[in-house]
């Protein structure tokens, strides 16, 4: 079975014709050709050993062209079954798992609490989640994607840094491949999310879009000319880090002022709450619970929050012009609470047309999280 | 002659090895081979109708292998003097024009004042200075590039908004092109510096970078993963509007409020130094002067918009990782009142790794615009 998955890294045609099917689902040969400038003969040809290692399928799908000539049409289409991934979103209270299948659709998942940061116990808690979570897989999955904020190094398959974790320079491909026997990728959490949006999500069929996650953080996952953006120093997307009230704003951990994060994240939302309530023991539910209350000050600091996330979503519509711009997170519980103020903020700083670029707000929950670890999974296989 | 122009475009390889040695200089075969991936075999065959039609040649510089073996490298050269290129500037008051060889090193230049700036006017004008600057080159230059700050398409050859111009929606290349009888290509005066920079300077050798202005306004070009940056809406590298002072900054003309251009263009420079020094008449020149004399008001303007700067620099770097930023402009004249503050703002701002992209700050004649629409003429070769 895994002998077989060559033949989708045979040639430069095989993978841009799997990868084409794989994202824009079912879709006949001459489209692929006019999709992928490849000769139709070439696409018959890369297409063929595919079908026979059961990676592609040629529906049977029965269509009248446009012609009229009643000519039935094949579509070309993924088997989804043909192989399973895991994905393991790593947070500092709870290990997320998913299994899904290639067309990274979620099958199975699962969580369990971290009582303990240590790099071995999560590491064995990742092999004991894994276990659980593909017990109805056994053998059918070979390919694990684990995702962890911070700076993580996905080609040397290192977590350099997890603040939240504690952790700094942790060789976690190699530690959970030889925990579980299977092949690991490991990816920083936004941009495994963000490879997830841009192959089965509202990235397919773009140049480039952004994912922006608003939350413990406020992170910010980028395509450009339909490649992530990694930074020249493995920095990038850092939108949180604008300084949107570099004059008058509060100081940020990152060392700057008036970052996007020191107004909007759920800890300073919380910490400007307190402040505003006079209540030193608020947390964000009661924030969120005073705000729909009524209390004017509260309603104010969320009010700020979505004036910092629209002028950053701005400013990164300014510079980097995606096409589309997907808003989600944890943080959008309160979403009522500041939608209005970062929709107008963005609108009046947009520059020009810029202003045309979608908002698209969706929930995201922690197991949304896991499958774009299990997609950055999928994405190995044409890079293995 | 223009039929031999064929050669470059008869394959990808052969397209891929012309570029290589005209973006890197002269470099032998096996190294070509190396930096793109194609075979010995592959590179030879492509090089061979480049150098018959001859815009590739051998060097003879012998020079002995690292083994100590003696056998002599024949490095590949771009022949410059191969073809020439016609670039324009157009700006408010005048027009700059250059002759460059392939290379993009400029062989001549001319200005001509604009006195008139209706369409037929500037055309007219464009096509004398075309015909002055190019006259010792008659017959060898084959194309024309322009470049205008403003909305410009550069596939459809149309100058979509030029607000000093005054010009919305002006079919530049075709008119340019009947008035000169050259092939011309229109481009943002920005984008066009950055694929200089791009092909022929800072930016070889690197996957993203960045060219930031600084000036009448402030603009930035943006090349990731090796390609420009167009935006989804025609809107990119819009540094200068990027909100670094929302809650407490001057409005924009772009609507926003707090922008780097609305603090740090030399219009903003002039008005805020008037203010400062109660002299309503104050021109820039005479602002730099006092801030040269020690008036404490006129220094911190520029202080101030150093700090702008350097915050907006700061954001764009979080965001996209540059690997390098160059930063130029004519408001450079001003450079020793602000450089400090753009370094310590860019600094302070910059997010963990992000601080190591170096600046490399540089003076920026108009002859230097120019031949960024030199350079787009010279990478047009490869689009025809
Ligand atoms: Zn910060
Ligand atoms: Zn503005």
């Amino acid at each position: 079975m895994l002998l077989n998955r060559a033949v989708l890294l045979a040639s430069p045609a095989a993978n841009t014709v799997f990868t084409t099917v794989l994202t824009r689902g079912p879709v006949a040969r001459p489209e692929i050709a006019r999709i992928t400038g490849l000769s139709s003969a070439a696409v018959t040809k890369a297409a063929k050993p595919m079908i026979e290692a059961g990676y592609l399928e040629e529906l049977t799908r029965a269509e009248r062209t446009v012609e009229g000539a009643g000519r039935p049409a094949h579509p070309l289409a993924v088997c989804a079954d043909r192989e399973f991934f895991v994905g393991v979103k790593v947070t500092a209270d709870e290990l997320i798992g998913v299994v899904t299948d290639l067309r990274a659709q979620v099958r199975a998942a699962h969580r369990v609490p971290v009582t303990d940061r240590g790099v071995d116990q999560v590491v064995a808690g990742i092999a004991a989640l894994v276990r659980e979570v593909s017990a109805a897989y056994s053998g059918r999955t070979h390919h694990i994607g684990v995702s962890v904020s911070g700076d993580v190094d996905r080609a040397g398959g290192r977590v350099r840094y997890s603040p939240f974790l504690g952790w700094r320079d942790v060789p976690l491909a190699e530690l959970v491949g030889r925990a579980t026997g299977s092949t690991v990728t490991v990816e920083n959490d936004v941009k495994a999310l963000t490879v997830a949006e841009q192959w089965f999500g509202e990235g397919v069929g773009t140049d480039s879009f952004a994912l922006a996650t608003v939350g413990v953080g406020i992170g910010c996952g980028l395509v450009v000319n339909g490649r992530l953006v990694a930074g020249g120093y493995g920095v990038a997307g850092e939108i949180g880090h604008i300084p949107v009230a570099a004059g008058d704003g509060p100081a940020c951990h990152c060392g700057g002022r008036g970052c996007v994060e020191a107004i909007a994240s759920e800890e300073a939302i919380v910490t400007r709450a307190r402040r505003a309530a006079d209540d030193p023991h608020l947390d964000m539910a009661g924030a969120i619970d005073r705000a729909h209350g009524g209390d004017a000050a509260v309603r104010a600091v969320f009010a700020e929050a979505g004036q910092a996330i629209g002028l950053g979503l701005a400013a990164m519509v300014n510079l980097m012009g995606p096409e589309r711009v997907v808003v989600s997170g944890e943080g959008l519980a309160a979403y009522d609470l500041f939608e209005e103020q970062i929709r107008a903020a963005f609108t009046a700083q947009a520059f020009g047309a810029a202003a045309r670029c979608p908002l698209v707000v969706r929930p995201l929950p922690w197991e949304e999280w896991a499958r774009g670890a299990a997609a950055v999974g999928i994405q190995s296989l044409f890079t293995a």
